[in-house]
């Protein structure tokens, strides 16, 4: 991270060349849709004729720090985008919001507070100056969740928002569509699968398609009333799938600038949601100063506070404690919450043989809470109650997975099945109250049962979004997690999972840096991308596409800013190939200037064409008949040159 | 790579701390079979006992050079190792070598090669000094393959020796199991999937496994009668997933230490087989250095070479240039030749209309002369020609994928798949000479499109290994190809592929550093674990488990020590907390010293252990009837704070 604490307002854009932020206009004045637009080189021809190529646009999750006409300042937060939007709907109230306590930083008393301010780490600490102490939630009798929107019939800005976001085959794939013809290649052969789990992705995602996925659970807008800086994003499987990054300060390291300019930097990369997993000190200012600066869905794991405020003795948590922490947490602006209610009684003891036992920390506190009680896990018996807080404030439920595999050996075990059954029915119960649900999942486990859980999933939890942790598909490469994790990734998004946890290469052994961060964030797009073109998404393949034609085409400059990581690329390449004429040249370092087979091809091409080898004269010769013809025709015998 | 040429005596033992060299005796003296051993600390038991742990034996690819016993010199070669056991088997003879030429180092007369020497880059050219300028070649009349000896139902010392560094179930497993046992947690989960793609590995491979195998050609042993350094190594899906690196020179950078220290740092990390893929000046040389100091199998695709004879135009190329190009490399001891026989004249223009046309450099050449002459490929006219040569040194056949997509829009194609079915009729009239093969796949495949490509290679090519590179399931990510084809490959290692070539970040940008090379192993490393664990190979998850057990166990030594790469993991650990008392401490950078979920299991298996909380207890309460219950009892009204 950063050194200097004082560097949060200017934002690099220097990572992202050619590219421009636009915003596409939708049907009312305040709902402008951010994308990053991707100016591409004129294609030469053969004929020394120039061809221009549209401009890509790509998703972007950066807000407006992405936007270099924005002059924010990160002590003031971003611009209220939502604001309009609630208030025109009429069903939520203001109120003075819960008093901020020593405890909710987790010190005991004031002096306690003030005294780490002065001394912890020697980092500066820094209260969010809010102009404002109200907030928002529901009228009494009012349901303000997106899904109780949806179910009514109602299509919310949010929606509309989310359709033309999604919609990259309206904003850029068209536009594609027509590059690739009229440089007279393939159409873009869009892939549809067999699609065995029954992705159901429309040519065109329309409000009305966002709306009745909300509305029948299979997607959801983690939107909460007091997160009004949000830009809308929907987690479902039927659309890109996403991913999370998490942040958070922790007893050991890090500090509130680190976790400000690490969020700036994961949605920079292309984060869809952040986690601020903190667990140290100064854990509500932290969670302030992310969330009034945060233009993608925050959640949080609020046990962690919680145990905090009972100075880490899972034992003392009480229900009180814990509904306090949701309040306070939900009234700042949280957007989901990983609550790990499904770790029963019962199952506990379904892990004492495991490997690795119980690894999640909140399935762990939860455990130990239980055993030292003895009783039911609080926060199953009291979910009715968390669900009407929820409610209240259009919290999104991501119901945690407290007993999801450590290790390959104990993947898909009873243990972690009994939870995933548990999750399903505090699913339906949530959507009785009209709260937005997703469900965690693992975790460890090896390639060939990675369908299993996907399927048990979609059908115990009646097709509620998925949200998993990797899979790792093996124990054997601390170091290299993000690895072992993104190919499991990648599969389960495949098979319908909607939001995908990223991953760093720090897993199991430390801190992640920002250079950890890019590193798993890049993954994870990768993942979700390849994903995406597994299921079909009409608005995934017009990228590669554009990537692999200026490839062909030699357009090199094109080729590092279509990428993921342009600087990365583009650092790679000059390595080899320093001078700037090589970014021109009609060959690469793999070949030399002597040879290359893209050049070849294009002799190839031009050479069909010429002798006019048609397609119909390749078919009708087969190669069965070429092959009798030679057998026929007996080998010549070697002659050694001895 | 190392910046100083004349280090390549000493090897570098402590990336790999806590390990020995071992040699595991085979049913005859020579027999010895290498494998590294990583020591364990002891376990802590909760008593406070110590409980002792067996060490972990893995596959070990580095050959003598990873032998701190070992004193040898890259100017000397390495000991060969094979020559006894191919001299007791009569079949051979010596005769003088062809003699080097100096256009096989790309050179037009002597005159440029000394001039080359003296001018190239200030980099030193030496020739290897050959004590024996006499080679081996297959007494006529006799084959001398291991598919021959296979069919004959011999068992060559080689098969042994496979079978026993293959079966690290006899090795380590078994020690694995038992201390899994008798720490009191599961046996070791060996998963054994449903396996729809037929993959059959035994519980124990033993010798006969391993010839019928090879006899049925569903495996190959690639072991040049010239490359007598070779430590035996098995390729076909019923064993070990293998990985492929590539080095070479290439007319823009590198030199010849460059090269062999990059294959000696490729099989220190784990490459089963070594691609030397030289296109630029001194390629006879470089091989030469190469093949005497490698312990593993070298492949090549012997047309590069050709064109650099006829000064890179494709059209120049003869039959006779090739096959005596053939020669020279089967004198030298290379163990497969990929040759792009395939890509048949009728196959060239299904190209034409391709997104990125043909990719593959060899692909490229044929294509082009193939069309310059409006001839069929002579590599396909003279196949029984080429049989005869590699069968005669037991040169085995890499049989390239010329046609294979360069993008996601053009996977699976009609030119690819017209290729591969072609593929398949080679191989059977290569059986028939005796001669082994293996089939090269793609490329760049979208996830969906992956297992059509196993699908067809196992029908068409009759269960000959599958050989593929990746594949890359998305075009988006140059600078990251290890990540975007290690997904596509272990998900293809899965489904049966018995060899993946690695992929490194530099792909698509330029040539690959040290560090590039290391990325790339380790990915694919990583990838082939997953497919052997995924295959159900009953040497694979010992490792996993082992290592699981350690993270669980708060052994952070032997976490690192049994990673892929200690040197990383350690590395990264350090970052965070560098304090040597973290690496004994019950915690980790994650939670921080007053909370640990590993803890708190330990703590929860206690427990549920004195509370005598059983299994039964735990599975006679089904969730089902707690949700009722809560159900039932209705539930609170959540009173607001405010």
């Amino acid at each position: 991270m950063s050194e200097k604490s004082n560097q949060l307002q200017s934002t690099d854009h220097s990572l992202f060349p050619n590219s421009r932020r636009i915003y596409v206009q939708g049907s009312r004045p305040d709902v402008q849709v951010p994308m990053r637009e991707i100016a591409l080189q004129d294609t030469r021809l053969p004929s020394g004729e120039l061809q221009s190529n549209d401009p890509i646009r790509v998703y972007d999750t950066s807000g407006s720090w992405g936007d270099n006409k924005f002059h924010g300042d990160c002590t003031k937060g971003l611009p209220k985008l939502r604001e309009g939007w609630l208030l025109e709907r009429d069903d939520v109230e203001s109120y003075e919001g819960r008093t901020v306590k020593p405890q909710d930083d987790g010190y005991l008393s004031d002096v306690h507070k003030a005294s780490a301010a002065l001394k912890e780490d020697k980092r500066q600490f820094v209260e969010f100056e809010n102009d404002s102490p109200r907030v928002y939630k529901a009228k009494s009798g009012h349901g303000v969740t997106q899904l109780h929107y949806a179910k009514k019939g109602i299509i919310t800005p949010e929606m509309e928002y989310i359709a033309i976001r999604e919609n990259m085959k309206l904003q850029s794939y068209r536009e594609g569509l027509e590059m690739s013809e009229t440089a007279g290649r393939n159409t873009l052969n869009i892939q549809h699968p067999g699609q065995p789990w029954g992705a159901s992705i429309p040519e065109e995602i329309t409000p009305e398609f966002v709306r009745s996925e909300v509305a029948r659970g299979r997607a959801i807008i983690p939107s909460n009333v007091n997160h009004l800086e949000l830009e809308p994003m929907i987690i479902g499987r039927n659309f890109l799938v996403k991913i999370n990054t998490n942040i958070g300060n922790s007893a050991v390291a890090s500090s509130i600038e680190e976790e400000v300019e690490k969020m700036r930097w994961s949605v920079k990369w292309g984060g869809d949601t952040l986690m601020d997993l903190s667990t140290g000190k100064n854990i509500h200012q932290t969670r302030e100063w992310i969330l009034r600066n945060c233009p993608v869905p925050v959640g949080t794991v609020p046990i962690y506070q919680a145990l905090e405020k009972v100075n880490g003795k899972a034992e003392d948590l009480t229900w009180e404690i814990f509904a306090d922490t949701l309040i306070e947490q939900a009234e700042q602006g949280v957007d989901y919450f990983t609550i790990h209610a499904a770790v029963l009684l019962p199952f506990v003891p379904l892990t004492a043989k495991r490997m690795t036992g119980i690894v999640s920390r909140g399935g762990s506190i939860m455990a130990k809470w239980c055993l030292a009680h003895h009783k039911e896990n609080f926060l199953y018996t009291h979910w009715d109650d968390i669900c009407e807080i929820m409610a209240a404030y259009d919290v999104a439920f991501s119901i945690g997975d407290g007993l999801r595999p450590g290790s390959i050996a104990d993947a898909n075990d009873e243990a972690q099945f009994a939870e995933l059954k548990t999750q399903g029915d505090l699913t339906r119960r949530a959507w009785e109250y009209g709260v937005q649900v997703m469900n965690e999942g693992p975790g460890h486990v090896p390639m060939h049962m990675i369908h299993e859980n996907m399927e048990k999933q979609l059908e115990w939890c009646d097709e509620a979004p998925f949200y998993t942790l990797g899979p790792l598909t093996t124990d054997v490469a601390p170091g290299y997690d993000h690895i072992t994790s993104g190919i499991g990734a990648a599969m389960i998004g495949w098979y319908g999972t909607a939001m995908l946890c990223y991953v760093t290469p720090k897993e199991h052994l430390g801190l992640p840096n920002k250079d950890d961060v890019r590193e798993g964030v890049i993954t994870y797009k990768i993942a979700a991308h390849a994903a995406d073109l597994a299921k079909g998404h009409p608005a995934s393949q017009y990228r590669d596409n554009a990537l692999s034609k200026a490839r062909f085409e030699f357009r090199w400059e094109d080729q590092f800013n279509l990428s993921l990581d342009p600087e990365k690329a583009r650092s790679y390449h000059d390595e080899t190939l320093p001078q700037e004429g090589a970014k021109s040249a009609h060959f690469c370092s793999m070949c030399g200037p002597n040879f290359c087979s893209m050049k070849i091809t294009e002799d190839v091409r031009k050479y069909a064409e010429e002798q006019g080898v048609s397609e119909d004269e390749a078919l009708t010769q087969g190669m069965a008949e070429k092959s009798e013809e030679f057998k026929q025709s007996g080998g010549e015998v070697y002659i050694s040159n001895s």
